[in-house]
């Protein structure tokens, strides 16, 4: 507003034109200012980009120290193979060969251990492969003469380019060897093409394996030893976060329901946020099969073995979504307008809590039995318990409204409604029934998911609690604990 | 059992040990002839694997030709970028930087030519930008003399390095410029530390450029001219698909629990499968994001402008997944044991039947608005329809059943169940409430899914059917055009 007024004050002169329009002669002085206000403007607002960009990156570091401790080391891992090129005697060795080790850290240091160690070996593989079967061509080639090199050269970088690229798109090989198909066409094309001006073709090749091999034992050795940041285990937190955000959302989400959050000491906004906990399982299939693929790269590492069952995770984790499906179908059923009578919602809703919290007791066993890494001893107990609620639930609503078939409006549908006193229309308790129905189908997801887990412990060779209480003290039969028995 | 047969007829030679076990001495025969025989199962095994693998490729191949275009495509290019190897006046213009021409080709020709570009793109100016710092920088640094060259350049390594690896981990960044960070720092560190021993650096720099922008171009005419496969266009396809599968779906699951599967034409195998196209709804989703990011990058093609809103294509996916949820949940609820009486099943079928036809309309019509890119003029009447349709839902609901209330229960679990003749347990009606309840719900997640397309619309400034009618013949003013006006 104050460029404008300040614009308004300026004099104009204006020239009249033929065809009745004028058009205005803006002074120098304006037109500098307005350029300088312009220019003023567009600064201002780079500025205010480029902080922006970085207070959110400065967000980022913050929350989330291991990407920063990341970032360090692959300049450290880049800063320590650059010496290759400083130090006369190595740089001798290598000859300009060492340029391969620069770029071999820069492609190949990834996140996790797991993804740099599958990136390493795909490349030595890659590399190794397609040399020797280039110089093999080269060496056949070289045998039948001169001339007709450059055709056959051509056509077998035709023919195993497309070959191998079709490769690519067969699931199998794209989920563990992509990287090294690409590095297999890069070598073959390279060696193929330069053999035919190259001599010391052999030396060359090895010279480059040798630096590729430098490159990637750096990158592994400086992403295993400082800080390393496992794939399997990023998975296994993953899993087991979003176990624990599925139990809170499943509690929360009935419990809002019948008006009773149960969090009334925290912030209302950060506990609907929690409530949504469950969307996270919904979005982490990507993020989950990709840490799944890398984590079978990497060595045992911390309670992880070399063989751990890492694909069981990914059923774990489509169990999960299942149950997450139906959470969202709930959340949108109990959110619609109509409103459930009073007296009918507080007779259930004892019921219908307590199957959602054994329910999510349940998940939060497994979480448990995951993160110890321990089988449970209570989860059959814990299951029997949810189920029984179930019944309990079943039978509640077996017990509370007998429902009488009015014969007449079977006939049409121009049947006048008959409201007897007392009656309470199907309608109105419609998502009440919708709600413990999903319920006792999100009971049933949950024993696959239990299921899952159950599988997960059997293949990890989880010991159980009782195997270890078993060296100390007899247990007592039921296998139940203590704080257990009495009941909930 | 041959096989052991053959050599249970073998004389067999024993030495007895001293703690009293013995050792078999195997004949050389049947030692030559077990070795035969595993090395015959494992070569068959590997033949048989090896023939597994070629069926499945060939398969893959049958199924998407577009997939072995684009791998003859790779091969050509390649063959191409040879060339500048073997003619001779080429070569000696590039000089041995020919080889960042046939690396260029390798790594940046993807599959779709939204990928292509932006791969291109982000190789050429993340050389050109390190390029240029890093000769500024060498040349600051040749000022200030030899001896301190090395300690600058590593700091400058190390810094820039772990900067941009961190900026790839910002959301903004990673989605368009992740591979133009990482030949950023590749680059960088190459210049960097190559510029201590190469005195034209210059020069060298050039041609590196020079060569990369000949692969890329190379690149991006090969990709858009020979059968070209649009990242935009494949999105488009997949949500419209999936529209389709979506439609079916749910339609499919409404009538299958009302056995009416009205596809007693098709094969059982071949309706259930498409009963659950819905699963390709909810997994679809990192698909839509990765090509949505590449098709960014793409110029106008087909009936796609340059800046189409591909982003939107995201928010509809996002609709249709939410729409996926319920069924996939409904799908649960609906197999449950508890048998509906079939009474009861009747009445409502028809109704329960209109509203899913109706619905699935609506997303057909939607289906239809994106396959022939012009505004539907009856998708306002259709969802009015669908709407209807809930409303008649639910007034049947209100008038079927009244619910007396047993004020019994209400006191306690342990009342005994009282039936009362021609009474209804709510519990058996339990999972036909559900599945309305469901379809209420999905109505409106449809609704939102109409918003998602019609601003898609409005983005995509298609033309609606109603004006190009204009254009010949005045339309009637209630714009439903007449094989809907009779009604279903």
């Amino acid at each position: 507003m104050a460029q404008e007024k300040e614009m308004s004050r300026v004099t104009e002169w204006r020239i009249r034109m033929a065809d009745g329009s004028s058009e205005a002669l803006a002074p120098e002085a304006g037109l500098a200012c307005r350029a300088w206000l312009a220019l003023k403007g567009l600064i201002m607002g780079l500025v205010l980009k480029v902080c922006n960009f970085f207070r959110k990156a400065w967000d980022l570091g913050q929350n989330e120290p291991k990407k920063v401790i990341h970032c360090l080391k692959v300049g450290m891992a880049l800063t320590v193979v650059s010496l290759f090129y400083y130090m006369r005697p190595l740089y001798e060795g290598m000859g300009g060969n060492a340029m391969w080790a620069v770029m071999t850290v820069v492609v190949v240091f990834e996140n996790t251990v797991g993804a740099t160690i599958c990136k390493s070996l795909n490349r030595i593989c890659g590399t190794f492969v397609a040399g020797s079967l280039a110089i093999g061509i080269h060496w056949i080639v070289s045998q039948s003469g001169k001339e007709f090199e450059p055709f056959i050269n051509g056509i077998s970088v035709f023919l195993l380019a497309s070959a191998v690229t079709f490769s690519r798109f067969i699931p199998s090989v794209k989920k563990r060897f992509d990287y090294g198909a690409m590095i297999f066409i890069l070598t073959f094309s390279l060696v193929a093409v330069s053999g035919y001006r190259v001599d010391k073709l052999l030396e060359m090749a090895n010279n480059r394996v040798y630096t590729i091999i430098i490159g990637t034992a750096l990158c592994i050795m400086i992403t295993m030893i400082i800080y390393p940041i496992w794939a399997g285990e990023e998975l296994y937190m993953l899993i087991t976060r979003n176990m624990d955000k599925l139990a809170y959302s499943l509690d929360g989400c009935v419990g809002e329901y019948f008006n009773e959050s149960g969090s009334s000491s925290e912030g209302d906004k950060e506990s609907a946020k929690k409530l949504l906990g469950y969307k996270c399982v919904l979005t982490s299939k990507a993020t989950e099969e990709a840490m799944a693929n890398f984590a079978r790269w990497e060595p045992a590492h911390g309670r992880f073995n070399f063989r751990h069952p890492w694909k069981q995770y990914l059923k774990i984790g489509a169990s999960m979504r299942a149950c997450a499906y139906c959470i969202d179908a709930l959340d949108g059923c109990v959110n619609s307008e109509n409103e459930v009578p009073e007296l009918i919602k507080k007779h259930m809703s004892n019921i219908a809590l307590k199957v959602s919290s054994e329910s999510s007791r349940v998940i939060k066993e497994l979480a448990k039995t995951m993160k110890t890494m321990k089988k449970s001893s209570t989860i059959d107990y814990l299951v029997g318990e949810m189920n029984n609620a179930v019944l309990e639930l079943q039978e509640d609503l077996k017990s509370l409204p007998t429902l009488f078939i009015n014969p007449q409006p079977l006939q049409g549908a121009d049947c006048p409604e008959k409201k007897n006193t007392g009656a309470v229309a199907l309608m109105d308790i419609m998502p009440l029934v919708t709600l413990v129905s999903l319920l006792i189908e999100i009971a049933t997801r949950i024993e696959g998911l239990v299921n899952a887990v159950e599988e997960l412990a059997e293949m990890g060779e989880y010991k159980s609690v009782a195997d270890e209480k078993n060296q100390n003290q007899p247990v007592s039969k039921t296998n139940v604990p203590d704080e257990h028995k009495e009941g909930v």
